[in-house]
């Protein structure tokens, strides 16, 4: 009843204009969440999953986390002159992003064992606050956490009104999106599935600490996804957002189950408000999961023509 | 106010008899929940955390899963000659408890994985399932899961009434524990942390699967269970409930933080009602965290004297 009155006052996906992408979201909520109904879903079954870059917030011209990465290889280079001698440090130093992106997943991974390990994870958290607070995306001259996706926001928020648990499930690091997803997203950090590189519990000085290691322990992408959805979770989602092929194996997860499944894919066709790329992008390819869109039932969100709005007004 | 008048009606804690343990969790609780009170800790930060084995559920004589998979031996070995001829498997047929016992870590873990892998972890949590439904416990003739300790059932009850998020973390499967853990304890898959072996996704004759496959993921015990709910919760523990060494790390990393920390530990004082047994133990040794208890601050729970009822009434 409190749930039913906040949803009717706020007006659930009012950036949304009526049109097939809105009217799949509600005709799936309302059959979901109908005692009466052949496909009522007990809450403890809602579960939906979304996807993070490019489907709450922006990835171009690069991943958010990327551009952490690099501003904090620049913030360390001083203390550490020897990184000169390697090449992919000293691009990052330099700003030679296509020596970057011929370093391919390697030399991410290798960016971000060098600046994301080494501290514990409240500690590496704080560092992640700081930088939002101050950096600015390059084309909107906004903080990056401004830069999410005012529906999706509403879809969040209209799922948790009708009893549906959020989670985030990303190729991201899960400790650099819990630093911030509760406040941004209202997505505890137990609800948040993401890439991780490995941790360890040791007594320092007598105080028990937990370090992170420059160590991959898990990537949360493509096949990835629906075991870290296992992992995490243990049931398997009834509603699945993504933008990309990453998330093609979560919405094959997410779909196959019995009773009714939603799929959604944030196509990006926005080059005014936002970007346009799909098959050829760098960063959020869209090629395989758009193909299989039509016969697997999953929804295109075409940006330009769904949303009437796309980022939170500016304050 | 819903909450407050279930707990009213129910008595909560109505089978711990009056005394240091009863009282420490009543007064820990107040603290944690009065608004106006300097130690009150918001709800999504009310994350409580128990062990399985020993501190919910019976452990003696042997880890419940042990039998599980001892019997899982027995029920495969007709499809399996081969098995005849490895030392390990050959005792677990026969049941030749002191060659299994010598094994140690690395025999149970080889029994694990001949058992628990190779099927999809909906496939294994039915085949638990099963097991739990014909299984009978060798001393007190009762299904497993009627033997979980009726007083710590009322406390994750009182708990969650007070606003808290209760998870099992445990050295236990996780998938193990999954099949059983919302029905006899009302903690829901994604609120179960535990040891895994690795998951792979694929598409099988068109259809998206997850193999359970025979490699070790993580090991939930000791200094894991630290990496564990840093992993799967993303934040620290208020409160920790464990019953041996393998819960030591756990209760240190609950105990650090700063503001009000409930520590406990269940000792097994009762050989008639239960089992007594601490330092010597094979299962469930109490050893290092007994002696540490006394400085730290964690309360131990004599279940012979603490206890009114061990288990629930027979139905
Ligand atoms: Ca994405
Ligand atoms: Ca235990």
């Amino acid at each position: 009843l409190v749930f039913s009155a906040v949803s009717a006052i706020c007006a659930p996906l009012a950036s949304w204009n009526d049109g097939p992408a809105k009217q799949a979201i509600e005709t799936f909520v309302k059959k979901v969440t109908d005692p009466d109904g052949k496909d009522f879903v007990s809450p403890e079954q809602r579960i939906a999953v979304f996807d993070n870059d490019g489907t709450l917030w922006v990835e171009q011209p690069m991943y958010t986390q990327l551009a952490f990465a690099l501003d904090r290889v620049r913030q360390l280079a001083p203390q550490h002159p020897e990184w000169q001698e390697n090449p992919l440090l000293k691009a990052a130093i330099e700003g030679d992003m296509k020596t970057l992106a011929a370093s391919g997943d390697k030399g991410l991974l290798e960016l971000v064992t060098v600046t994301h390990a080494g501290m514990s994870p409240a500690a590496f958290q704080q560092i992640v606050t700081d930088w939002l607070a101050s950096a600015e995306h390059p084309r909107f001259k906004r903080r990056y956490t401004d830069l999410v996706y005012q529906p999706m926001l509403e879809v969040l928020a209209y799922l948790r009104e009708n009893g549906f648990t959020t989670y985030v499930v990303s190729g991201g690091g899960i400790e650099f999106m819990r630093a911030w997803s509760d406040r941004v997203y209202g997505i505890l950090p137990a609800q948040v599935v993401g890439s991780s590189i490995k941790t360890r519990f040791e007594i320092v000085d007598g105080k028990p600490t937990l370090i992170r290691l420059p160590e991959v322990n898990f990537i949360d992408d493509g096949a990835g996804k629906p075991v870290g959805i296992n992992e995490h979770i243990g049931q398997r989602p009834i509603a699945a957002f993504g933008n990309s092929d990453g998330d093609l194996q979560m919405l094959q997860w997410t779909s196959t189950g019995a009773g009714p499944r939603l799929g959604m894919i944030v196509h990006h066709t926005d080059a005014e408000r936002e970007y346009a790329y799909d098959r050829n992008s760098h960063f959020g390819r869209l090629d395989k999961a758009m193909d299989l869109a039509p016969a697997e039932g999953w929804v295109l969100i075409d940006m330009k023509n769904d949303w009437k709005d796309v980022f939170p007004a500016a304050k």
